[in-house]
């Protein structure tokens, strides 16, 4: 035996860290950019995804900059008629990264229901007391 | 007809805001904490908790406050044989929000892999060439 005789409270040490959990993707306002720059593989100038995403123009730069730093996105000013527009694009990388966060979300969804399912509503009742 | 007579380049705006994912609960490493708590509504000890997370004893800390603050846990001090420990439990509330985060994450997913399943590997010529 060991030092310690008793056995580990946690069978599982580290289950919920969730490290899979891309966190430059996770980001909320990120996860929103992706999600649109997926579905528009051609790319969305930079007034469509702020208004896609409900962001303002300094939370988006914020947003993209980490994106892009991380080789997620590119970002392109494009001179057709008119004025210049900022166009962003989702890159391989960043498609293939994406798909692998998804992959890993889906598995942390039915892990967290799983979790709600196999005790439900068991509240102590002295919480339930101090609501009545 | 108003002032400007180009319908507009998006059609849902604020589609991917995703304003009904809940920050408090999003955040990675709360995220964990959450799910551990669901799964023991008679609670966790903060050194189960921790090694579960896979956390330090400051980010644990900090993370649960945010909890705490938001009436999602609550932590107690418990005085049994040998020395206090501490204890933390997650409230009706917050069981309640957590499941409502989930069934949004559900959405998200679905939402997600629908866009990148709707444009695949659809990549610019340009970004192709540049990996040649």
């Amino acid at each position: 035996m060991t030092r310690r005789s008793r056995p580990p409270a946690v069978p599982e040490p580290g289950k919920f860290a969730y490290s899979g959990l891309d966190r430059v993707i996770h980001e909320r306002a990120r996860l929103g950019i992706m999600t649109s720059l997926v579905a528009r593989p051609d790319g969305l100038a930079f007034t469509d995804l702020k208004e896609l995403c409900d962001l303002t123009d300094g939370n988006l730069n914020r947003h993209l900059d980490v994106l892009h730093e991380a080789g997620l996105v590119e970002i392109r000013k494009e001179h057709g008629r008119g004025r210049a527009r900022t166009v962003c694009r989702v890159t391989a990388t960043g498609r293939a990264q994406f798909l692998d966060y998804l992959a890993e979300l889906e598995r942390v969804v039915a892990e967290a229901l799983a979790a709600a399912q196999a005790s439900p509503k068991k509240v102590p009742s002295r919480m339930l007391s101090s609501q009545a």
